[in-house]
């Protein structure tokens, strides 16, 4: 059994080679340039590791880990230009740096070379493994168009919210790990408990993700905190506060979101604190976080097989008492 | 064995269902509004032909012309975007409508629900059609990237003209038979064959295409006579121009494609005629018909089977004597 940190190290120099053909250099110079940027790897090492807690890592999971981390990049790259972002990770968008239509395009390409590659995979469960690439694909999309919808509401439910959430960003880990069950011959019932172990990992996380945009402390968190607030993006913590607050409080939050004041930041925070909007927070990233473990618990094989794949979850979601 | 007209009726019935969920509404009701404008379906039914050469039409290739007609129209929606395009077959196109934002999404989804299509086909057969359909994606899209690239470049040569419009335009007319003939379970030399008369019989198509622009009748022409002239495409006719011209003809083009004058439709088609261009485009397109023909010809099947596609090419390509 390999640690989240080993798996990550060989895949990233599996994944450290040339994915696309020299010509047109316009279409592919510019992928090469995006994957060469990096990032955490966490979804290929995902389908690495559910493949692992069933059996020994096959050749079909390293193709299917390095199409997953195509088809991320994939949605990246579409993502960056609808948000308009001029940067990922430090380093310049394909949109930015080489126009909308080129970036359009490498996306485009990027998804068809993720299929190439699954196309590899063993006939056996050929069928079975693109079935479930091919639904998360479509629902990863539904999660963004939801996002896009939701920056043009007024307001957002919790229950709409979770559900943008899981299709956005928990379905996509839930079925790297999955596809690696698969590959791993992980019967049925096991591979729909490492599913719902992703898919719950990945809802603390957003949780834990959006609760430090407020409460982070800024030396540890990567990201500006307060950047969600700014941006008055409808987060866990803006529709508790919305949905428990009270007259008054509301009118003050959406004034402060009208008018953004220098001591916005300040002034919201104070109010998701007054809404207790922070414990709920922690409150809901522990339960998703504890019905995750018992997913993994429940699943049959050996507790020392899944040794890393706690370790991980602990790593992504730190836990809160 | 059914006509082309006989197999595009029943292709538009067999397509003129639903293909997406009803939520995200945002997301997919452009799509179904998309579908639902029409277009000739030459593609799908080149699929259904490819495979009634060789044997009846399987389900199987129903689901593939399913997929290629999806395809086709994710390159569609996106090129819309790249081309700022507001209308297509008359209507308005789905980022105009919509925004470019769930156009870019919209395509993506298009072409996830080929893919899904494309996985329900027999597993004896299943990795060879992914295969051909992969390969052919990701030229289509290079195609595609030349084309915006050509856009920016003073001059291209015959051979780079003719390589992008192999691969944004032919390419999926010869797979798209190919793929049916993979069903209907043709041999390698019989596949490779009808691949070659769709490659050259859209090599044909598209020289006729850019002949028609500047000489056709405007009457019978579908598009606007002399519009490629107006944006100053690079055409089959104006790069041979160039390449044939005088001096003198040679400054008057550029000087033309420069300035836009009221006249410049009537006085670039002049030099065309003076340079010739109208006659060795037609013969450059009775030379890719004629090699068309030829590799039908050698296909290993009665003759009397290849009737439809004789007539399909006949109707997509006027034989010019």
């Amino acid at each position: 059994m390999l640690s989240f940190a080993e798996l990550s190290q060989q895949f990233s120099v599996y994944f450290s080679q040339k994915h696309f053909p020299a010509e047109p250099a316009s279409l592919y110079g510019p992928n090469e340039y995006f994957l060469k940027n990096g990032g955490k790897r966490i979804r290929p090492v995902l389908c690495l590791m559910g493949n692992e807690l069933f059996d020994e890592i096959k050749q079909d999971a390293w193709e299917m880990a390095t199409a997953i981390e195509l088809f991320h990049n994939f949605t990246l790259i579409h993502d960056d230009i609808m948000d308009n972002a001029p940067l990922r990770r430090g380093q310049e968008t394909i949109h930015k740096k080489y126009g909308t239509n080129t970036a359009i395009l490498a996306g485009d390409v990027m998804l068809i070379a993720a299929y190439e590659l699954i196309n590899n995979v063993s006939l056996t469960v050929i069928r079975q493994v693109q079935n479930l690439f091919n639904t998360t694909a479509k629902e990863v999309c539904e999660g963004q168009q939801y996002d896009l919808d939701f920056e043009g509401r007024e307001s957002v439910s919790f229950q709409e919210y979770l559900k943008m959430i899981e299709l956005k960003t928990s379905v996509l880990l839930a079925a790297s790990l999955k596809m690696g069950a698969i590959l791993g011959g992980a019967g049925q019932r096991n591979q729909d408990l490492i599913y719902e172990f992703g898919r719950k990992l990945g809802l603390a996380f957003q949780v834990q993700d959006d609760y430090l945009d407020a409460f982070g402390d800024p030396g540890k968190f990567g990201k500006q905190v307060g950047g969600d607030i700014l941006a008055n993006k409808k987060t866990f913590l803006l529709i508790h506060a919305f949905e428990t607050a009270t007259g008054i409080q509301k009118n003050e939050l959406k004034k402060l979101m009208q008018e953004n004041p220098p001591d916005k930041i300040k002034k919201v925070v104070e109010i998701f604190s007054n809404c207790k909007s922070d414990e709920w927070a922690l409150q809901l990233k522990n339960k998703f976080l504890d019905e995750a473990f018992q997913h993994l618990e429940d699943i049959a094989v050996l507790s020392k097989r899944k040794a890393p794949l706690k370790e991980l979850a602990e790593f992504l979601v730190k836990r809160d008492h």
